[in-house]
Protein backbone atom coordinates (compact mmCIF):
# COMPACT_ATOMS: atom_id res chain seq x y z
CA UNK A 1 0.00 0.00 0.00
CA UNK A 2 1.05 3.02 -0.88
CA UNK A 3 2.28 6.50 2.00
CA UNK A 4 0.01 8.64 -0.10
CA UNK A 5 -3.32 5.79 0.37
CA UNK A 6 -2.63 5.09 3.83
CA UNK A 7 -2.69 8.70 4.94
CA UNK A 8 -5.64 8.70 3.06
CA UNK A 9 -7.24 5.62 4.81
CA UNK A 10 -5.86 7.37 8.59
CA UNK A 11 -7.64 10.77 7.51
CA UNK A 12 -10.84 9.01 6.68
CA UNK A 13 -10.83 6.90 10.25
CA UNK A 14 -9.89 10.21 12.30
CA UNK A 15 -12.47 12.15 10.83
CA UNK A 16 -15.46 9.49 10.97
CA UNK A 17 -13.62 9.60 14.78
CA UNK A 18 -14.09 13.31 15.36
CA UNK A 19 -17.77 13.43 14.20
CA UNK A 20 -18.67 10.96 16.88
CA UNK A 21 -16.57 12.67 19.38
CA UNK A 22 -18.41 15.94 18.50
CA UNK A 23 -21.62 13.92 18.74
CA UNK A 24 -20.46 12.85 22.37
CA UNK A 25 -19.33 16.64 23.45
CA UNK A 26 -22.99 17.54 22.63
CA UNK A 27 -24.61 15.11 24.90
CA UNK A 28 -22.18 15.47 27.32
CA UNK A 29 -22.42 19.71 27.40
CA UNK A 30 -26.17 19.24 27.36
CA UNK A 31 -25.84 17.38 30.85
CA UNK A 32 -23.07 19.79 32.16
CA UNK A 33 -21.29 16.27 32.61
CA UNK A 34 -17.47 17.06 33.03
CA UNK A 35 -15.85 14.36 30.53
CA UNK A 36 -12.16 13.43 31.68
CA UNK A 37 -9.76 11.28 29.04
CA UNK A 38 -7.49 9.93 31.42
CA UNK A 39 -4.25 8.60 29.24
CA UNK A 40 -1.06 6.95 30.36
CA UNK A 41 1.46 3.92 29.72
CA UNK A 42 0.35 0.84 31.17
CA UNK A 43 0.46 0.50 35.28
CA UNK A 44 0.93 4.29 36.04
CA UNK A 45 -1.54 3.54 38.43
CA UNK A 46 -4.29 5.30 36.89
CA UNK A 47 -7.10 2.74 38.27
CA UNK A 48 -5.86 3.05 41.56
CA UNK A 49 -5.85 6.84 41.55
CA UNK A 50 -9.77 6.48 40.32
CA UNK A 51 -10.70 4.62 43.40
CA UNK A 52 -8.96 6.98 45.42
CA UNK A 53 -10.51 9.91 43.76
CA UNK A 54 -14.00 8.44 43.88
CA UNK A 55 -13.96 8.04 47.64
CA UNK A 56 -12.41 11.63 48.04
CA UNK A 57 -14.97 13.14 46.24
CA UNK A 58 -17.70 11.86 48.83
CA UNK A 59 -21.64 11.96 47.18
CA UNK A 60 -20.61 14.05 44.33
CA UNK A 61 -22.21 12.18 40.76
CA UNK A 62 -20.09 10.61 38.86
CA UNK A 63 -19.55 7.20 36.11
CA UNK A 64 -16.41 5.65 34.74
CA UNK A 65 -15.80 4.11 31.48
CA UNK A 66 -12.67 1.97 31.42
CA UNK A 67 -10.73 0.72 28.24
CA UNK A 68 -8.48 -2.26 28.68
CA UNK A 69 -7.25 -4.88 25.35
CA UNK A 70 -8.35 -7.98 27.82
CA UNK A 71 -10.12 -8.41 31.22
CA UNK A 72 -12.77 -6.37 33.46
CA UNK A 73 -10.46 -6.07 35.96
CA UNK A 74 -11.07 -2.58 36.56
CA UNK A 75 -14.25 -2.44 36.23
CA UNK A 76 -15.20 -4.42 39.20
CA UNK A 77 -12.46 -2.59 41.06
CA UNK A 78 -14.07 0.75 40.07
CA UNK A 79 -17.58 -0.73 41.50
CA UNK A 80 -15.95 -1.93 44.76
CA UNK A 81 -16.03 1.69 45.88
CA UNK A 82 -20.00 1.66 44.82
CA UNK A 83 -19.57 4.19 41.48
CA UNK A 84 -21.29 2.83 38.39
CA UNK A 85 -18.68 1.93 35.45
CA UNK A 86 -18.63 -0.23 32.25
CA UNK A 87 -16.02 -2.08 30.49
CA UNK A 88 -14.92 -1.75 26.97
CA UNK A 89 -12.34 -4.53 25.90
CA UNK A 90 -10.69 -3.33 22.93
CA UNK A 91 -9.37 -6.55 22.02
CA UNK A 92 -6.50 -6.04 19.29
CA UNK A 93 -7.22 -2.77 19.76
CA UNK A 94 -4.76 -0.04 21.18
CA UNK A 95 -6.93 2.68 22.27
CA UNK A 96 -10.88 3.93 22.79
CA UNK A 97 -12.60 5.44 20.08
CA UNK A 98 -15.23 8.03 20.42
CA UNK A 99 -17.85 5.21 18.96
CA UNK A 100 -16.85 2.78 22.00
CA UNK A 101 -17.42 5.94 24.26
CA UNK A 102 -20.38 7.10 23.02
CA UNK A 103 -22.08 3.45 23.21
CA UNK A 104 -20.99 3.48 26.90
CA UNK A 105 -22.34 7.13 27.41
CA UNK A 106 -25.94 5.89 26.11
CA UNK A 107 -25.58 2.94 28.32
CA UNK A 108 -24.12 4.64 31.42
CA UNK A 109 -26.50 7.31 30.97
CA UNK A 110 -24.54 10.16 33.30
CA UNK A 111 -26.32 12.55 35.34
CA UNK A 112 -26.60 16.25 35.06
CA UNK A 113 -23.63 18.29 36.12
CA UNK A 114 -21.45 14.93 37.29
CA UNK A 115 -18.28 13.32 36.41
CA UNK A 116 -17.32 10.90 33.47
CA UNK A 117 -14.34 9.63 33.93
CA UNK A 118 -12.82 7.61 30.88
CA UNK A 119 -9.59 5.53 31.72
CA UNK A 120 -8.02 5.08 28.32
CA UNK A 121 -6.22 1.72 27.18
CA UNK A 122 -2.33 1.71 28.65
CA UNK A 123 -0.65 3.36 25.84
CA UNK A 124 1.57 6.72 25.42
CA UNK A 125 1.09 7.01 22.02
CA UNK A 126 -2.14 5.77 19.80
CA UNK A 127 -4.84 7.54 22.43
CA UNK A 128 -3.26 10.89 21.91
CA UNK A 129 -5.18 10.97 18.15
CA UNK A 130 -8.36 10.01 19.08
CA UNK A 131 -10.74 12.43 20.64
CA UNK A 132 -13.58 10.98 22.69
CA UNK A 133 -15.89 13.71 22.92
CA UNK A 134 -14.19 15.00 26.34
CA UNK A 135 -13.85 18.26 27.89
CA UNK A 136 -9.54 17.12 29.04
CA UNK A 137 -6.73 14.64 28.87
CA UNK A 138 -5.46 14.29 31.55
CA UNK A 139 -1.61 12.35 31.18
CA UNK A 140 -1.06 10.27 34.25
CA UNK A 141 3.03 9.50 34.34
CA UNK A 142 4.15 7.81 36.88
CA UNK A 143 7.51 8.96 38.22
CA UNK A 144 9.12 5.89 37.96
CA UNK A 145 8.84 5.87 34.25
CA UNK A 146 11.88 8.53 34.17
CA UNK A 147 11.90 12.20 33.22
CA UNK A 148 12.27 11.89 29.41
CA UNK A 149 8.76 10.90 28.85
CA UNK A 150 7.42 13.91 28.01
CA UNK A 151 10.11 14.25 25.52
CA UNK A 152 10.02 10.94 23.25
CA UNK A 153 6.52 11.42 23.21
CA UNK A 154 5.13 14.65 23.23
CA UNK A 155 2.01 14.15 21.50
CA UNK A 156 0.47 12.78 23.91
CA UNK A 157 1.70 15.33 26.95
CA UNK A 158 0.86 18.08 24.06
CA UNK A 159 -2.70 16.68 24.17
CA UNK A 160 -2.56 16.92 27.81
CA UNK A 161 -4.50 20.06 29.67
CA UNK A 162 -3.33 18.31 33.07
CA UNK A 163 -0.37 16.48 33.96
CA UNK A 164 -0.35 13.92 37.54
CA UNK A 165 3.07 12.79 38.20
CA UNK A 166 1.94 10.20 40.13
CA UNK A 167 3.61 7.64 42.82
CA UNK A 168 5.48 10.36 44.18
CA UNK A 169 6.54 7.98 47.22
CA UNK A 170 8.52 6.09 44.97
CA UNK A 171 10.63 8.94 44.29
CA UNK A 172 13.13 8.19 46.54
CA UNK A 173 14.08 5.17 44.88
CA UNK A 174 14.57 5.97 41.53
CA UNK A 175 17.32 8.49 40.87
CA UNK A 176 14.01 10.52 39.30
CA UNK A 177 14.44 14.09 38.90
CA UNK A 178 10.58 15.90 39.58
CA UNK A 179 11.81 19.59 38.54
CA UNK A 180 13.68 18.00 35.49
CA UNK A 181 10.22 15.67 34.81
CA UNK A 182 7.90 19.07 35.47
CA UNK A 183 10.26 20.93 32.99
CA UNK A 184 10.42 18.73 30.07
CA UNK A 185 6.75 18.66 30.38
CA UNK A 186 6.58 22.13 29.66
CA UNK A 187 9.20 22.22 26.65
CA UNK A 188 6.23 20.21 24.62
CA UNK A 189 3.59 22.32 26.26
CA UNK A 190 3.88 25.17 27.90
CA UNK A 191 0.16 25.25 29.14
CA UNK A 192 0.38 22.19 30.69
CA UNK A 193 -0.70 22.03 34.31
CA UNK A 194 0.99 19.73 36.84
CA UNK A 195 -0.20 17.89 40.35
CA UNK A 196 2.31 15.98 41.94
CA UNK A 197 0.66 13.04 43.61
CA UNK A 198 0.66 9.62 45.60
CA UNK A 199 -2.51 7.85 45.74
CA UNK A 200 -0.75 6.13 48.44
CA UNK A 201 0.21 8.90 50.79
CA UNK A 202 -2.52 11.03 49.87
CA UNK A 203 0.00 13.93 48.86
CA UNK A 204 -1.35 16.02 45.94
CA UNK A 205 -5.35 14.21 46.13
CA UNK A 206 -6.82 17.89 47.33
CA UNK A 207 -5.00 19.83 44.56
CA UNK A 208 -6.67 17.51 42.15
CA UNK A 209 -10.03 16.95 43.42
CA UNK A 210 -10.15 20.80 43.84
CA UNK A 211 -8.87 20.82 40.56
CA UNK A 212 -11.67 18.47 39.29
CA UNK A 213 -14.59 20.66 41.40
CA UNK A 214 -13.15 23.66 39.96
CA UNK A 215 -13.58 22.37 36.34
CA UNK A 216 -17.14 21.18 37.40
CA UNK A 217 -18.27 24.18 38.34
CA UNK A 218 -17.00 26.02 35.38
CA UNK A 219 -18.98 23.52 32.68
CA UNK A 220 -22.38 23.95 35.41
CA UNK A 221 -21.91 27.68 34.88
CA UNK B 1 -15.25 3.27 6.30
CA UNK B 2 -16.55 -0.07 6.98
CA UNK B 3 -15.31 -2.58 9.49
CA UNK B 4 -14.86 -5.20 6.35
CA UNK B 5 -12.53 -2.63 4.91
CA UNK B 6 -10.75 -1.10 7.58
CA UNK B 7 -9.79 -5.20 8.30
CA UNK B 8 -8.67 -5.22 4.30
CA UNK B 9 -6.65 -1.77 5.05
CA UNK B 10 -4.80 -3.60 8.56
CA UNK B 11 -4.55 -7.33 6.52
CA UNK B 12 -2.46 -5.24 3.46
CA UNK B 13 -0.06 -3.15 5.74
CA UNK B 14 0.59 -6.66 7.85
CA UNK B 15 1.22 -8.63 5.10
CA UNK B 16 3.71 -6.05 3.60
CA UNK B 17 5.50 -6.15 6.98
CA UNK B 18 6.05 -10.10 7.02
CA UNK B 19 7.39 -9.52 3.42
CA UNK B 20 9.93 -7.53 4.66
CA UNK B 21 10.59 -8.96 8.02
CA UNK B 22 11.18 -11.99 6.17
CA UNK B 23 13.87 -10.78 4.03
CA UNK B 24 15.46 -9.09 7.20
CA UNK B 25 15.47 -12.81 8.94
CA UNK B 26 17.26 -14.18 5.93
CA UNK B 27 19.57 -11.05 6.28
CA UNK B 28 20.36 -11.79 9.59
CA UNK B 29 20.39 -16.18 9.67
CA UNK B 30 23.04 -15.59 6.85
CA UNK B 31 25.28 -13.79 9.58
CA UNK B 32 24.62 -15.46 12.20
CA UNK B 33 23.58 -12.73 13.53
CA UNK B 34 21.17 -13.28 16.74
CA UNK B 35 18.46 -10.31 16.76
CA UNK B 36 16.26 -9.61 19.69
CA UNK B 37 13.23 -7.02 19.88
CA UNK B 38 12.57 -5.57 22.94
CA UNK B 39 9.43 -4.55 23.76
CA UNK B 40 7.67 -3.22 26.80
CA UNK B 41 5.74 0.00 28.30
CA UNK B 42 7.31 3.15 28.27
CA UNK B 43 9.90 3.67 30.91
CA UNK B 44 10.46 0.10 31.67
CA UNK B 45 14.00 0.62 31.84
CA UNK B 46 14.99 -1.59 28.70
CA UNK B 47 17.59 1.31 27.47
CA UNK B 48 19.41 1.52 31.24
CA UNK B 49 19.19 -2.65 30.70
CA UNK B 50 20.85 -2.73 27.34
CA UNK B 51 23.50 -0.39 28.82
CA UNK B 52 24.43 -3.00 31.53
CA UNK B 53 23.97 -5.61 28.96
CA UNK B 54 26.55 -4.18 26.98
CA UNK B 55 28.90 -3.83 29.67
CA UNK B 56 28.53 -7.24 31.41
CA UNK B 57 28.53 -8.93 27.39
CA UNK B 58 32.04 -6.86 27.02
CA UNK B 59 33.83 -7.87 24.07
CA UNK B 60 31.27 -9.46 22.14
CA UNK B 61 30.05 -8.07 18.69
CA UNK B 62 27.08 -6.27 18.73
CA UNK B 63 24.65 -3.78 17.50
CA UNK B 64 21.81 -1.75 18.83
CA UNK B 65 18.40 -0.48 16.90
CA UNK B 66 16.49 2.24 18.84
CA UNK B 67 12.93 3.49 18.17
CA UNK B 68 11.49 6.72 19.84
CA UNK B 69 8.24 9.02 18.73
CA UNK B 70 11.06 11.69 19.33
CA UNK B 71 14.78 12.41 20.64
CA UNK B 72 18.01 10.47 19.62
CA UNK B 73 18.44 10.20 23.60
CA UNK B 74 18.73 6.47 23.90
CA UNK B 75 21.04 5.81 20.98
CA UNK B 76 23.24 8.69 22.30
CA UNK B 77 22.94 6.68 25.73
CA UNK B 78 24.18 3.45 23.98
CA UNK B 79 26.80 4.98 22.13
CA UNK B 80 28.37 6.39 25.26
CA UNK B 81 28.55 2.63 26.10
CA UNK B 82 31.21 2.54 23.01
CA UNK B 83 28.45 -0.10 21.19
CA UNK B 84 27.21 0.79 17.46
CA UNK B 85 23.73 2.77 17.53
CA UNK B 86 21.15 3.75 15.16
CA UNK B 87 18.21 5.63 16.28
CA UNK B 88 15.30 5.78 14.40
CA UNK B 89 12.27 8.11 15.19
CA UNK B 90 8.58 7.33 14.49
CA UNK B 91 7.35 10.38 14.86
CA UNK B 92 3.61 9.82 15.09
CA UNK B 93 4.23 6.05 14.87
CA UNK B 94 3.37 4.03 17.38
CA UNK B 95 6.12 0.79 16.79
CA UNK B 96 8.77 0.01 14.63
CA UNK B 97 8.01 -1.56 10.93
CA UNK B 98 10.10 -4.09 9.01
CA UNK B 99 10.87 -1.79 6.39
CA UNK B 100 12.36 0.80 9.17
CA UNK B 101 14.55 -2.42 11.11
CA UNK B 102 15.68 -3.55 7.50
CA UNK B 103 16.87 -0.08 6.18
CA UNK B 104 18.89 0.62 9.90
CA UNK B 105 20.58 -3.19 9.56
CA UNK B 106 21.88 -2.11 5.81
CA UNK B 107 23.60 1.14 7.87
CA UNK B 108 24.45 -0.60 10.69
CA UNK B 109 25.82 -4.05 8.31
CA UNK B 110 25.81 -6.41 11.93
CA UNK B 111 29.14 -8.08 12.21
CA UNK B 112 28.99 -11.89 11.63
CA UNK B 113 27.66 -14.25 15.10
CA UNK B 114 26.72 -10.77 16.81
CA UNK B 115 23.75 -9.72 19.00
CA UNK B 116 21.59 -7.48 17.21
CA UNK B 117 19.24 -5.84 20.05
CA UNK B 118 16.49 -3.81 19.03
CA UNK B 119 14.78 -1.35 21.75
CA UNK B 120 11.03 -1.25 20.18
CA UNK B 121 9.26 1.84 20.55
CA UNK B 122 7.69 1.70 24.76
CA UNK B 123 4.36 0.30 23.38
CA UNK B 124 2.64 -2.63 25.07
CA UNK B 125 -0.17 -3.45 22.27
CA UNK B 126 1.04 -2.41 18.76
CA UNK B 127 4.60 -3.47 18.40
CA UNK B 128 3.32 -7.17 19.07
CA UNK B 129 1.65 -7.36 15.45
CA UNK B 130 4.87 -6.10 13.62
CA UNK B 131 7.64 -8.75 12.88
CA UNK B 132 10.48 -7.21 12.45
CA UNK B 133 12.80 -10.11 11.18
CA UNK B 134 14.34 -10.98 14.59
CA UNK B 135 14.90 -14.30 16.72
CA UNK B 136 12.38 -13.89 19.48
CA UNK B 137 10.81 -10.66 21.34
CA UNK B 138 12.04 -9.85 24.46
CA UNK B 139 9.39 -8.17 26.86
CA UNK B 140 10.40 -6.49 29.82
CA UNK B 141 8.03 -5.25 32.42
CA UNK B 142 8.69 -3.71 35.52
CA UNK B 143 7.80 -4.43 38.77
CA UNK B 144 6.21 -0.88 39.33
CA UNK B 145 3.06 -1.46 36.36
CA UNK B 146 1.72 -4.76 38.36
CA UNK B 147 0.79 -8.30 38.32
CA UNK B 148 -2.07 -7.54 35.91
CA UNK B 149 -0.49 -6.79 32.97
CA UNK B 150 0.14 -10.00 31.05
CA UNK B 151 -3.51 -10.32 31.31
CA UNK B 152 -4.60 -7.40 30.17
CA UNK B 153 -2.04 -6.72 27.40
CA UNK B 154 -2.15 -10.47 26.42
CA UNK B 155 -0.96 -10.28 22.63
CA UNK B 156 2.29 -9.18 23.97
CA UNK B 157 3.23 -11.53 26.32
CA UNK B 158 1.97 -14.29 24.11
CA UNK B 159 4.76 -13.22 21.25
CA UNK B 160 7.16 -13.00 23.70
CA UNK B 161 9.55 -16.15 24.19
CA UNK B 162 11.15 -14.69 27.37
CA UNK B 163 9.99 -12.01 29.75
CA UNK B 164 12.11 -10.08 32.28
CA UNK B 165 10.91 -8.97 35.22
CA UNK B 166 12.68 -5.63 35.61
CA UNK B 167 13.47 -3.15 38.66
CA UNK B 168 13.40 -6.30 41.11
CA UNK B 169 14.62 -3.82 43.58
CA UNK B 170 11.52 -1.67 43.65
CA UNK B 171 9.11 -4.50 44.27
CA UNK B 172 9.72 -4.12 48.68
CA UNK B 173 8.04 -0.39 47.63
CA UNK B 174 5.07 -1.37 45.64
CA UNK B 175 3.18 -4.47 47.38
CA UNK B 176 3.70 -6.06 43.98
CA UNK B 177 3.29 -10.01 43.95
CA UNK B 178 6.43 -11.40 41.95
CA UNK B 179 4.80 -14.94 41.61
CA UNK B 180 1.61 -14.16 41.16
CA UNK B 181 2.90 -12.14 38.01
CA UNK B 182 4.77 -14.83 37.01
CA UNK B 183 1.51 -17.35 37.17
CA UNK B 184 -0.41 -14.43 35.17
CA UNK B 185 2.48 -14.24 32.41
CA UNK B 186 2.68 -18.56 32.24
CA UNK B 187 -1.48 -18.06 32.24
CA UNK B 188 -1.26 -16.39 28.73
CA UNK B 189 2.14 -18.09 27.80
CA UNK B 190 2.59 -20.99 29.49
CA UNK B 191 6.21 -21.76 27.07
CA UNK B 192 7.40 -17.89 28.37
CA UNK B 193 10.65 -18.26 30.23
CA UNK B 194 11.17 -15.36 33.09
CA UNK B 195 14.02 -13.53 34.28
CA UNK B 196 14.07 -11.36 37.20
CA UNK B 197 16.23 -8.75 37.32
CA UNK B 198 17.50 -5.56 38.51
CA UNK B 199 19.87 -3.69 36.40
CA UNK B 200 20.62 -1.56 39.30
CA UNK B 201 21.46 -4.20 41.62
CA UNK B 202 22.59 -6.85 39.35
CA UNK B 203 20.18 -9.33 40.47
CA UNK B 204 19.00 -11.46 37.09
CA UNK B 205 22.17 -9.85 35.29
CA UNK B 206 24.01 -13.22 34.98
CA UNK B 207 21.38 -15.24 34.32
CA UNK B 208 20.17 -12.85 31.52
CA UNK B 209 23.29 -12.75 29.86
CA UNK B 210 23.91 -16.71 29.83
CA UNK B 211 20.55 -16.77 28.22
CA UNK B 212 21.47 -14.25 25.19
CA UNK B 213 25.29 -16.33 25.05
CA UNK B 214 23.38 -19.84 24.37
CA UNK B 215 21.06 -18.61 21.79
CA UNK B 216 24.22 -16.88 20.12
CA UNK B 217 25.65 -20.45 20.55
CA UNK B 218 22.42 -21.99 19.00
CA UNK B 219 22.22 -19.78 15.82
CA UNK B 220 25.70 -20.15 15.17
CA UNK B 221 25.48 -24.04 14.73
Amino acid sequence: MSQARLIEVETAILSKNDALAASNRRVLNALGCLALNLVSSPGSGKTTLLCRTIEALGEAPLAVIEGDQQTSTDAERIRATGARAIQINTGKGCHLDAQMVGQAIDDLRPRPNSFLFIENVGNLVCPAAFDLGEDAKVAVLSVTEGEDKPLKYPDMFTAARLAILNKTDLAPHCDVDLDLCEANLRRVNPRIEVIRLSARTGEGMAAWTGWLRTRLAEKAQ
